[in-house]
């Protein structure tokens, strides 16, 4: 599965771990201004933000897995199985297919204000990409430099929750995830004070025993805790190179390590790829799950004006720097 | 603190997260075969096996935190307080310091099977290397590709124990910590199997539910566990790139993230550096916490028929590579 | 707080522990078939089916806790705080106060199926039983032979749930309460195979570790998780005396010990009685926190055709045999 | 496996569960001054502390659970599988067999203070009571009113403790248990301050979340914790009913409910009895998994001077108080 994140240190930054058991090609990908999109109940719209995130170009179109457009706003789809329920088309609403949800928010929009306004009147259908590539069941976190929202399409409509956490991960719903984190209150940075039996002689033999608690597992349950806890008490230096290296650091604590969480058929999910985008900068860092070292694209170093998708393969083989 | 693990795919693999509030100026270290060890109460040695790994040089002496020696034995201390107890010298015993246990083994030995003999005789004794530098209260895993033990010098004398996991973290004894993992033999990388209540329809809402009961904490006994669940589980491929990138991965299942661990007067425990030593070919691999990039240094490039200590100053600065 | 389950190993049971810091002179109370019932709204009911429940009783009038009528149909109020609503009444729906809720609902229903043809229609309404006796925030489980249901007056509505567990606790929603079971999955009446690392000896050292995971707290989520544990793997001997205490042991796997759990101001939530009632033959059985031993009260030895409340004393006084 | 606790509100109280997964027709036993106790090695004793407890008595010797003596000393065996060893005869120390440790220290010692003397030239030896009745593999709980220890027949030794808690369980050693309730320190009967993130406002939905991270299984570390916590934190009135009931209340915490935890072959370990013995009056109470009522046999109704063993058969009854 996945997690997506936002950290706010000095500047802002946008990012996810992709967790699945196999990869799909996707490279980071740069929508330009005037690359056409033609939705396909919408119209063409050849007019539009510019956007730079991870996906997989399929006959040259963008299917973003995430993504950060030119005014900073993020979108991340997450695996959502069992509860994404895609609906038919309805007259007089926008009717946006499930692969089309990334471009048509952040094409249009440049705040969550805006996005706000926009899903009012949305209408996610159930039209797939290709007859060999249907649609996933996904729910999405869309964050601008101040909030962030969830937006999830449960079998009863359209669900827009707004997000005091910043971080979405998978099942069950976002409703669930938030209010299982009072489950945690207790839990600390700090050593814990002796309430258990205050008379008698307890020993805080390591630090780091404020933690316990803290569910050590790879469920989306458990990642969802361990993503905020991380996120929420994260401590990092005022530079850039230091938020980027700390973003990757939280994300580290909720990626999958290939191995430990086994998919069935002899395969294992693991953390294909980490992101984190400065969205303020538009510069889209990743690393991949062979490859510790961090690759950066730059969003305002393209032609933004151009009509034509630009990619960059990702870097799989690891970047080792020999000393001798 | 810290955590210290083995690891054997197909080459074999030994290395370490530092965890601390203050870095020590340490650097990559090769003691060449004639540097001359001055033991304080053994004499001089100056024809010795050749090792290669993290030490801080005071007075051109390298107090080593971990190291492997051109055998493949490696060797590492980890942080022990309240429970080591450093000795007086005896008549008739090898009295060596603290501080001078590292050189001492891997100058010696091949095998843990020569370790065991040279542990025989052995009186670790508290001989500070000067005031200014007192001993660190550590206890200690020493590996060879087969098998590794684990030394911890306790009030009522130096305890050696076979250790069947390969791992080492801190506080509290190893015996403890080996028993603490029965009560984890439920946990699994598979979905579990519904047991709680088998005619109640519970939904395996997602993967990693296996996991579940793995302490996410950064206590001492919590590392100990997953790390050695990590271990255990690792799968990668039959490559030196997969299974050092690998092995940084076991490392970041307990990597302490700065700022969810507070040591006090406003300062962090966090990993200060990782290290993967590739123990058959002598190639020290390492990362720092503000540089995701692998740096490397091969022992068997140096010459090591050298009497003069040789560093490598350590990569601290984010290593990114720009795509444009 | 509370815990109300249901078993069934041969005849029908249903209770209920009732957690407070204060107890309020609740009473078993009977009420005979020609007691009048005034409802506020929904006028007398002097014809209705027999009741025996622990009540206060107020003006002559019995505010039920939990009751059972004589067909056997069982129904309990727990606190829901924070979540229950009670709404204005509104014409054309069977308005009944909260405090009329047991009383319109055991009247009335031998089965489910008939509660919820009367839910269909009814609305909980926000009318006081007095100034001085303000309504609490409530929430039902309401049981025959065979099923059982959740009632929840909820901000957006009044919900009702099938309840496959027969169990029912306090905070948050049922819904909630439901799912997490799900992350008890692995856990088990047996001792666990050894999945954490299959190649490592690991001791079972005794009996009941398959039950790790189990939370051992006084919460209501973990107290629906033990009691839904404790009931499913529940074993007795096919006897009313092996199933009655059965009950009781069940219910103590959920019991508040005083002095566990402070409600603030110097006092502490505490078991103050627990109940068991045979329906098939409406025998009222219970406990006070202050008496270990069972008492009995039976419906049918009383003349059900009155229309006079019969009330009974609790027995708080521990009763202890003495042999010599 | 077993529990047993200590508890001083403001008379002195000594108890414990017995949890197996059959009875051995156990009676509560009064050992008067005279009865003669032939030791097998140690020669007899007719003129000894008079004793009451639980015991099966096998031709008119009394194999003791636990029991009190009439200073007020009591000592409990407890099941210690895989750790208890019994050794060789050795000449000039006390050579007593496993089964008549009991009368050898409650015959002769008032205080903790003498049963350390007595303990420092005792050998426990491996002598069965006969062919058909082995020794049991067992560690020992021992109480004054003051203070209590515990004794452990290992391998290198017998080791005692002091004990803190006054609790005792089961496997592993009371050192391990001891050291497993550091990992407890947060655990209160307090709602837990939001340490987790405290710019997020996470809702303290239900009294009893300070206890999370309790442990709520029948494994004897997870007994060990739960029966610590309560004793420290148990709040009862200052009157014999009051602290008796609460005595089982603690126990209850603990108590092994039939069908949760399975010994095998189809069969489930629970709690046959427990007992709480008022240490300063002599009086024996004790409930059976089948009755509720607490029975009662006081110590000093009986003729303490003579030599007749005097036994009470338990009530396994249920004893329901009916009303009508």
């Amino acid at each position: 599965m996945c997690t997506a994140i936002t950290y706010a240190p000095h500047a802002h930054y946008f990012g996810r771990n992709l967790d699945l058991n196999v990869s799909y090609h996707e490279q980071v990908t740069i929508t330009p201004r005037h690359y056409p999109f033609n939705f396909r109940r919408m119209g063409e719209n050849a007019n539009h933000y510019a956007m730079i995130g991870m996906a997989t170009v399929v006959e040259d179109y963008p299917l973003y897995y995430e993504a950060t457009n030119e005014k900073g706003l993020s979108m991340a789809g997450l695996n959502f199985p069992g509860n994404a329920v895609f609906k038919p088309e309805v007259d007089g609403r926008d009717n946006i297919s499930s692969f089309e949800f990334i471009p048509w928010i952040l094409g249009q929009c440049a705040t969550i204000e805006e996005v706000k306004e926009r899903l009012a009147t949305i209408q996610l259908i159930n039209l797939n990409f290709s007859d060999a590539l249907p649609l996933h069941p996904l729910h999405w976190i869309i964050a601008d430099s101040d909030t962030s929202v969830v937006v999830e399409p449960m079998a009863d409509g359209l669900r827009v929750y707004d997000n005091p956490v910043g971080v979405l991960t998978n099942n069950p719903s976002f409703e669930y995830q938030l209010f299982n984190l009072n489950d945690y209150r207790h839990v600390s940075t700090k050593l814990p004070a002796n309430t258990f039996a205050p008379t008698l002689n307890l020993d805080a033999y390591c630090l780091g025993l404020g933690g316990q608690g803290l569910p050590g597992d790879l469920s989306s349950t458990s990642r969802f805790v361990r993503a905020t806890f991380a996120t929420f008490n994260s401590v990092c230096e005022p530079t850039e190179a230091s938020a980027v290296g700390q973003f990757f650091k939280l994300l580290d604590t909720v990626m999958q390590t290939r191995g430990l969480n086994e998919a069935g058929d002899g395969t294992y999910e693991y953390t294909i790829y980490s992101s984190c985008c400065n969205v303020d900068d538009g510069i889209y860092y990743y690393r991949t799950y062979g490859n510790n070292q961090i690759t950066a694209v730059s969003l305002f170093h393209e032609p933004l004006d151009s009509d034509r998708l630009i990619t960059y393969r990702l870097q799989y083989q690891q970047q080792i720097h020999y000393e001798n």
